[in-house]
């Protein structure tokens, strides 16, 4: 591919994307809602699109940061694909990519979909991971493209729902629960006289720790073997359930101390309670 | 203190206790409710107790690791505490802690709470962590035992109940929590037939992103200012909400990532929508 590049939207993520690809010698085309947002990125060197349409008939590869779904559809709708790259960094749900890609595909045009797992501010960084799933000649040919946006720029699968997957699981999953988590035990303890520099010291021990019991899940997954000889899953759900009660008494709402509680509960129900705590993964579909 | 010491219950923990400190030179008497369990102890170095009361008359410095906060109780009825420390590692709510030191400082003894953040096979190691609550005097004359068993041995506060409230809030909530959440996370994504590889292919990056939000979040505790340039609130709930759907559509039951779309909505509700996500700080008690 050339080094031009058109990209719709130029909010917050949008503007990253378009400072960050002109850093690495691209030539940008900039379209987006309210033209006059763009006035700050026109000034640093990128072009302005007076239409969707003249934005994407300025270059072969469409990057799409808008609000949501409904409006990548919309602009899709409006323009020429045909013999052009579609890359879509929408958040959406996993059914939405195979959606978009079949109307681009007909339109004869390549579709990748992605999942951007970073924050704006670390767009262009060594450490900022975006996920890619759809066609793989098309991740191939915009490697430029990636390499600009982010250090990791992982293929997931052929099926364009997979980098949505990846995102649910890891950042709308794992990471907000967690963070969720440690909004629930930093509210406990400061409602009960602890300092929030005591809390502190103890984030990278517990994330080691954390870290160590992670790995130890994928190994007992990867064996299918959920017996142990540490604490078994019905220790941790009494102790689980001990510290709720102790939490919900001092005035917490502890939603998702709760809702770990009811899912240990709902393994060990299940007869895993002598198993290890990773066995709660067998009971987790409704 | 002297190199003496008694430790009360051999179960997992407690044997990994009475372990660590034969290794560091320590002659320990044990009792144990079922005295065979003892008996692979006794051919490493301990000596038996025939009783509570034989085993707390043979040392000045008490460890009680039986399995719960009556099993604590019932034994110190018994025994003659006077002059002796006590220390209960004991999992318990942080209500008990003050409870049990009224008991043993009435009765003549120094009390120590604790709460162990380890497992029973990282004992004695540098990077075991043990949360000390109560009297401060006690936990300077321990010192060697602290040492013996954990390379982290903080004292949290006079009030006995802290080191259960450090003790539920990181490992009870957020450990558990973040755990859980990482389990749900993988049960979507293998649903979706992404490979446990892949999965296992982003811990160190995702752990990597959750500790600069976790000091990211402590450092806007401190300052108190709640609002952000970057992604608000308000966006976080349209992202999660949008992929609890595609969970709950593909049949996972998503307990954790429903409760924390919950706490989200309570928070955007009290108006902390255009803020930082850390704001659901505030709105996190009933």
């Amino acid at each position: 591919m050339d080094n031009r590049i058109s990209v719709f939207g130029t909010g917050l993520m949008g503007s990253a994307f378009v400072r960050a690809l002109l850093r690495s010698g691209f030539e940008v085309t900039v379209w987006n809602r309210t033209p006059e947002r763009c006035a700050p990125l026109v000034s640093e060197g990128a072009i302005l699109a007076q239409s969707p349409v003249a934005a994407a008939q300025a270059t072969d590869t469409l990057l799409f940061l808008v609000l949501d779904q409904d409006a990548v559809e919309e602009l899709l709708s409006g323009i020429d694909v045909s013999g052009r790259r579609v890359i879509n960094y929408v958040t959406g749900a996993p059914a939405d990519g195979p959606r978009i890609a079949e109307l681009v595909t007909k339109a004869g045009g390549q579709y990748l979909d992605a999942a951007i797992a970073a924050y704006p501010d670390d767009i262009g960084q060594e450490g900022a991971l975006i996920y890619y799933a759809g066609s793989r000649s098309a991740w191939n040919q915009v490697q430029d493209v990636r390499a600009a946006l982010s250090g990791l720029s992982p293929y997931v699968d052929e099926n364009p729902g997979a980098a949505n997957v990846m995102d649910a699981a890891w950042v709308a999953c794992f990471h907000c629960v967690a963070l969720g988590g440690f909004h629930e035990a930093m509210s406990f303890a400061l409602g009960q006289g602890v300092s929030i520099e005591t809390i502190a010291g103890g984030v990278d021990h517990f994330l080691g720790l954390l870290r160590d019991i992670m790995f130890e899940a994928v190994e007992t997954i990867k064996s299918g073997d959920f017996s142990t000889d540490q604490a078994t899953l019905d220790v941790y759900l009494a102790g689980t359930s001990t510290m709720l009660k102790a939490m919900v008494d001092s005035g917490e709402r502890a939603s998702l101390m709760a809702a770990n509680v009811a899912n240990l509960e709902t393994a060990s129900k299940a007869g895993h309670g002598p198993q290890s705590l990773f066995a709660q993964l067998l009971t987790m579909r409704a």
